[in-house]
This record gives C-alpha cells, structure tokens and sequence, in this order.
C-alpha cells in the first residue's frame, strides 16, 4: 500500500478528531458544508471534485490537493484529464504551481499504482 | 447594451493591443498558450472554463472573472450552475472571496439581461 | 452623509440580494456562519471584530476591510487602537498592505468625521 | 519534551543566527520593529498575539503559526478561545485553511501536554 | 500632464499625511525602512527597483506597481527592459497578473507620454 | 555532498520526467517558456534570476526559491547582494516571508559549503 496516501489520510483523520473534539460551533458547520458544497447538483460531482482541485492548486494547498486527487482517482477521472486540469492550475497560477503539480504527479502515481 | 461588459472589453481590448505591439517574445507566447489550454480535450470546453473561473476567483482577480463569466455565458452556462461554482470558490477561498462574488453576480446579470 | 460609507453600504446590500435570491444553500449557510462566527462567545465581540479586521488587511480585501472597520467604529474602538491593527496587518503582510491601509485610514476618516 | 516544540525553536535559533550574523540592516531593523510590534499599547499584549496568529493562519504561514502559538500559550490564552481564533480564520481565509488549522492544533496539544 | 500619474501620487501623499499624522511607531519605522531598502549597496539603485516592481506585480498590488514604474521611469529604464520584467512577473505569477500588467502598461504610456 | 541541494535536484529530475511522460501540451509549452524567460535580453541573465527569486520569495514558494538560488550561486551572485534580494522580499511580503528566508539562508550555506 502507498505510504504517501496512508500517511496523508492518517494524519488527517486522526487531526480531524482533535479538532472537533474541541466542540467548536463555527468550524464544525464549516467542515459539513465544506461536504455539501461537492454533492450532485447543477453540476456533476467530478467537475465540482475538479473545481475544488484546480482552486487548491492555484492556491497551492498541498493537503488539498491531496484531497480532491483520492476524491478525483475514486470518480474514475482518468490521468489525461487530470492533467487538463493540471494544466488549467499552471497557466492561471504560473510557474510557483509547479512544485505543486510534482508533488500532485506523485501522489497520483501513487493512487494508480495502488490498483 | 451593458456598461460593464463594454468597459471591460473595450479596456481589455485597448491595452493588449498596447502591450502585443512591444512585441515582447515570452508575452505573447504565454497568451497564446491561454487560448490553448481552454480548448477541447480529455475535458470539454465548458469544464476548463468553469475551471478557469473558480480559478480566477479564489485568486480573486476581478478581470480574469469577468473574461470567464463572458466564455461561460456564450456557452451556456446556467444561473443556477454559474452559483455552484461560486459556491466552491467561496467555500475554498472564504469569505474573503464574498465581495468578488457579488461583482461577478453583477457581471452575470448584465451579461443575462442584454438577452 | 459619507459618500465612500453609503456607496459601500449601499452596494453591498444590492448584490446581497441580488445573491440571496439565488438560493444557493451553500452560500446562505456560508453567510450565516459568517454572522456566527463573530458572535461574542471565550473572545469578546471586539477583539474579533479586529481578529476580522487584520486577516481582511493582510489577505489585501479592500470591501472586508471597510465592513470591519464599520463594525469597529461602532464598537467604539479608539483610533490608536485601530493603528496598532494597521501596524500589526502591515508588519505582517509588508509594504504591499500600505496602499490598502490608505483606503482604510480614509473610510476610517470617513465613519469619525459622520460624527 | 515536546520534539514539535523543540524542533521548531532550534531551527528558528540557529538559522536566525545566521541570518543576523551576515548583517544585513533592512533585515535587522525589520526584525527589531516586529518585536516591538507585538509590545503593549492601546491593545494588550494578548490581543496582538492573537492578530499576529490570525494573519498568519489566514496568510498560512506555518512556522509563523507556530511562533504565535508558543508566545499565546505563554500569554495563558484558553483552549476555548484558541479555538475561535481558529475559527476566524477558516471563515475567512476558507478551507484551505483547514490543513494549517491541523498542524496548529498538533503544536497547540503538544504545547499543553508539555506541562 | 497625465491624470492616472497625478492622481496616483495625489491621493498617496494626501493620505500618507493622514496616516504619519497619527504618530504610530512602528508604521512610521517600516515606512522609513522602506526608503531605505532601495538605497543602493551591493546591488544598483535600479535593479532594487526592479525588484520591488516584480514583486508588486506578482502580488497583484496595482498601487505599489505604480510607485515602482514611477521610480524606474525616473531611473531611465527603457520599455524594453520593462516588458521583460513584465514577462518575468506574468511567467512566473500567471495569466491572474495579466490584468495588473494591462494597467501598468497604461501607466508607463502615461510616463512615457508626458516626456 | 550537499544533503538539501541533492535532494532538491533529485526529486525535482525525477518528477519533470513523471509529468513530461504524460505528453500534456500546455505543460510542455509553458515549460519551455519559463527556460526562455530567463535568457538573456534587455536585462542581463543575473538580474533576470534575482528578479525570479524576489518573485518567488513573496509568493512563499520554497522550491522555487531553491530553483533560483541554485542558478544565482552559478552566476557568482555574492552573499552580500543576495541578503539585498533578500531584504526586499521581505519589506514588501512582510514577516511572513521570514521563514522562508531561513531555509533560503540555509540552502544559500550549502550552495557556498560545496565550495
């Protein structure tokens, strides 16, 4: 199993559960509308998965990206439109994406090695 | 016809005529790659447009959000899809992201009321 | 009458309804934690109204800044105390928060001189 | 021994050392001025700790999270109000936030578990 | 004589006094340290500008890239040399600079034109 | 050898080739672009990368810092000069490119320690 998707989905989990255990109003609505924000509606889930992917790179959050990259690779989006979208992040954002897109590259080989 | 939409085309339209004429080699090869990365692909246009879009917002460009409400007018987008992206970008970017929302809805309605 | 205080006020609640109408529950459940979230609770009201205040300088949002700047002023927070923001937003995010921390010293101007 | 807090000191230690050592004036004044900009004033030393934690959160700016951190829990800022400050800056600064809010919620527990 | 360089350095000295007048340190200290970081030393007068002005540009601060473009017209640098600093901030900042680069465009024509 | 300076080329070599392999044509191009935005032309080669350093020292983005520390020790940049560059940075991007600039300090000892 790949090392960099068990290390980024175990740290966030076990964050996730600190935080919430704080009991803090705010940020708890804000995390469930963060999930009803990607839910089928006028738009599809995968285009809404690639909105939120193409925003997280532009604004160069890692663990973002990794997110809606697991979120991306279990909607079937294959790597040619992946890197449509990679594409789209680096032209808006420039070259500070690229970092970025090397460390998103790897973490998506290493969903499809997973197969 | 609509104020916005003409001052800003008109604007957009005066000054890159301005800045090709300096005939600078990277400048005009990095636009010329904008119009590409848009086209068709593994994703249709209406996709990398709406990519492009939650793009420009969460970096909160104003202009680059109105080029891509005028694409995704031409193509059209629906109103009720149009706030699903606004959507995500808020929900990514913040509230910081609320004031560059309510000039694009401006925008969006100029651009549905010249119909 | 503030002209820079009623044309932002004035605005903004045109567009809010322009928006609202939408009924895009993302966005609504958004704007109401918004509220929520500067609610008096560990913190008081003031100190994060500045809390506010000093991310919107820093992230350079022109329209945030002036919404927290009007809730300040009518928290009563005294000019010395606003700089003592301003200069913690411009140690912090650097000399390109000056032209914004101009167009907060003018609508600050602006809500002193209603008086 | 906390190895996050450790870490993070040691780090800042030895490479503020060798940054100081090349003498640099702008370096050197700024870094005076940014001590004094958290001194006590119109707001309380509190208050602009936690202005400068926010900036930081909202700018994502890990180690400068942490500094603030370790001087807010000097200051005996509560888990709860802690906590709203987090909040603040995820409406804000959206939920590209979140990954920061993470990393500074685990130096915020190895804090408090050190004592 | 031009309106964009008249009103740009109206309104920055008119509210610069507003602001100094409040006598708060530390934005009185950065401001001079500001000065002073342009004064030459290792590096010329005018690639110090250079520098200022790409940094501006790639943090999109329309105003900061006005006081630079001021300073290096004044500096004899030739449109040529301009636009490849363009280039540099668009590469590397993306096509969100383009709108930033449209109005710098227009104010150096306006510096240009007053000769 | 150079512990950080390795690692940084190595994985940097590695995943280019990852992304280059999937053939996507806008990555390609905007690739290329980035080579030739450096040469030499109006403004010399040297200047050209402390322009692109500044850039990405306030754009936070620490590989590219890498990227271009690596080509300025190439072109004889001394010490003194670079801590100008970094003074900018850090006068207009504010503390929070302080951290930045102490990694940037310490990839720069390595560059120089390889001697």
């Amino acid at each position: 199993m790949s090392n960099l998707v068990n290390e980024f989905n175990g740290y966030r989990t076990k964050m996730n559960e600190v935080i919430l255990a704080k009991d803090n109003l705010v940020i708890k609505r804000l995390w469930n509308l963060d999930t009803n924000t990607y839910a089928a509606g006028a738009l599809d889930v995968t285009t809404k998965e690639l909105l939120g992917l193409v925003a997280s790179m532009v604004l160069r959050c890692d663990d973002c990206i990794k997110y809606h990259l697991g979120k991306a690779y279990e909607l079937k989006v294959t790597t040619e439109q992946m890197y449509e979208v990679f594409a789209v992040a680096n032209i808006v954002g420039g070259t500070i994406v690229i970092p970025h897109t090397r460390r998103a590259a790897e973490y998506w080989e290493e969903l499809k090695n997973n197969e």
